[in-house]
């Protein structure tokens, strides 16, 4: 454990700084969780004031409460995904959400269009696997799109260890692993396609092959609710596409370590009002509208990592 | 101002009658909208008689909340949007929607079968050109229906100015421009395709091309939470569907704007009880089924126009 | 009456048990329906632990909604309803559910292949056949579906009456009929195809053709929220799949009438903390999600017959 560069996720947020003295390395750390938090907190309010228009090509399970997701965090969400228009949307798109959760033919077509669109246009894009592995249409998919080298690149373990070619996938959408199993195959398809790749499970995890963050926010009540995964991967688009995240790959990084920390700390002031997981639907969708930049600056439990050397905790 | 037949809208309702006095002009706006106001009470107590039956061929975005709301305002919904089912359900129908939001194939074809059938059924119909203006594949659709002569087209500011061919459109479900600045070109559209054209935003405005009516009721949540346009596309379908209004224009018109003002007043007491967008959409669907005929005559904050002399608002 | 087997729902539960004394029809028919609340109970317990998987092709007014409900009651959801991959997914899913609400191309074709693949995996499946009678598209692909031999079919009276050749349907996914006047039709769907045939109504009807249950439980507001029938199919589906109905048809009976239970109690326990029909919406799920199976065996209102005396009912 002596080469990760950390801080105690139970200690979080960098607050452990002042107290680590002159242990270098653990100042490091520190600066580095209390850097992420502070930043996430910035871009939830440059997010706020931008109003970004975020294109999403998602599933049928979630388009309503993708939108919904967004326009809670002040985005404008628009779901264009037919051959021709989808092309032309990518282009003016502030960010570029592509889930592959119920992929019929229109769509797939769309998507190949908006992901060359996104591409020549300079506009971020996330790719969601959903439930690739034993399902070839998607899989299929899966592997053409990820060629395209997306901004990020969103799943569970599961998805995540499939699109790397490292498992068979999970059983459908759920997610059959952890986030640090998948923590090799995150960073070798963050290393091959230049994207930042976030694994989402009971502690997120997000890399860039180089860095590896982890985020101990959340409540377990986002997975009783459909969709919660799914919006998480539009509400990353429209943090990359409010901090203009195509110029600098460093900014793609963290902006996606903005969204999920910023998406796991309003589902945890949700949990606290929610009596169930059909209650905590609409909690969360307010506190994603009300949660502030200090309340993500107080409440963020992060751990970062050494890429390179994080695979011995899998 | 001197040319326009209207109240104030903060001194709303038609209450300010009394106080008219011997001026005419004023008398007559006065009871145009306090009649606007008692007809529309009148209307919802007919529709929650009534159930109509409600074809919506509409986005797959909002077509939960859709129903939802058709279901909270006591009609029937039914989506039948594939080839064939369309036409004979549009013309057994109350009232079709034809909503632009995400056009598949299937939908596209779905909709001219359910316009030709509903046009020869006498069925009215409601067009909600989604996101018209720089997408090709809807907008062409649009302009091919609109030809039809929609019973009413309900849009925001931008999707009825570009409908209209005077703008280029907002930035997808956006919309970039007050209602005030689509008056002439809501009036030009009602004009030439014998439609009653309503346009969605923070006051509405409802013309048939000859008068105008605006309503100030609403709440800024209805803008923060998907469908809150889409879904008063349908209810309108309802009122339509209620009020018969096939066979009479004036009843296009009443029941228009008793659509609009018993949804926006519905939203005013959802956001009372709401938290934030989240909460307000189980809220609203709430206020749509419980708000009376009572409260909907006395919370109307109604202006009216002459529609020709309208346009120095813009 | 003297030939039926029942319990007075009004006196449920099958607490009338050791009044019943020497009486031995009564005695029977106590036990039956104390037997059936039992088992309900004992059912839900162990759905609870095993999260079946639960395959859906379902309509797009309630995707969404039908996902919650399966996640509300520890099942895990899986929309998957396009070629190629929906035939795959039947053979490992735990159930299937083909819904029959939009019937688009592609989905017609995946639940063929869902079907045909169910059946050869032995994975058992409901039939939900929205809308049939009237509207040709999926009346045929009813017909064609329902010759494969459903495990549980569930539906309104008018879609269970017409799809018996009985009727000629309902106004679209209204029912017009009572599930009494569909006794007849449902006996005779659940005999020529070898199904349970579940009835929806404000009592709803669960037949095998032999026997027949009804149950008392519910609300009206599950009728004033889209999918509230639909999610009972997928519900169905789940206890089908825990229960592993396809072994033993007398389980499939046993689940089929679990899952309707559980799904009204849930519906009583949502309704007394709800204000209208939005705010119905997230406390039935939680109360999917917390209902016990204590509260299951304490509030059936179960009434058991014979199916083939019961016709005398209608």
């Amino acid at each position: 454990m002596s080469d990760r560069l950390s801080t105690d996720p139970a200690d979080d947020t960098g607050r452990a700084r002042d107290a680590a003295g002159p242990d270098t390395a653990a100042a490091h750390a520190a600066d580095t969780a209390a850097a992420h938090a502070a930043a996430s907190a910035q871009l939830l309010a440059a997010l706020r004031g931008s109003s970004p228009l975020v294109h999403c090509i998602t599933n049928s399970v979630v388009t309503n409460f993708t939108a919904n997701a967004l326009l809670a965090i002040d985005a404008a969400p628009a779901m264009v995904d037919i051959p021709v228009e989808a092309g032309i949307f990518a282009g003016i798109a502030s960010g570029l959400l592509v889930n592959l959760g119920t992929p019929h033919e229109e769509q797939r077509e769309a998507a190949r269009e908006a992901v060359a669109a996104a591409s020549v246009a300079g506009t971020p894009w996330v790719l969601d696997p959903v439930a690739v592995g034993g399902l070839p249409v998607r899989t299929a998919l899966a592997h053409e799109l990820v060629a395209q080298r997306p901004t990020a690149i969103r799943g569970n373990a599961s998805e995540i260890i499939a699109l790397a070619g490292a498992g068979a996938g999970g059983r459908g959408v759920d997610a059959a692993d952890t986030t640090d199993a998948a923590a090799d195959a995150a960073a070798h398809l963050a290393r091959t396609h230049g994207s930042v790749v976030a694994v989402s499970g009971p502690v997120d995890l997000i890399t860039d092959g180089r860095r590896t963050v982890r985020i101990a926010n959340g409540d377990v009540l986002l997975t009783r609710m459909t969709g919660g995964g799914c919006a998480l991967g539009a509400v990353t688009a429209a943090f990359l596409g409010a901090s203009r995240a195509d110029a600098d790959p460093a900014d793609a990084f963290a902006a996606t370590v903005a969204a999920t920390l910023v998406y796991t700390i309003a589902a945890e002031i949700a949990a606290a009002a929610a009596a169930g997981p059909g209650t905590f639907a609409p909690a969360f969708l307010d506190a994603l509208a009300l949660v502030t930049p200090g309340e993500v600056a107080e409440r963020a439990r992060i751990t970062v990592t050494d890429a390179a050397t994080d695979g011995s905790r899998a």
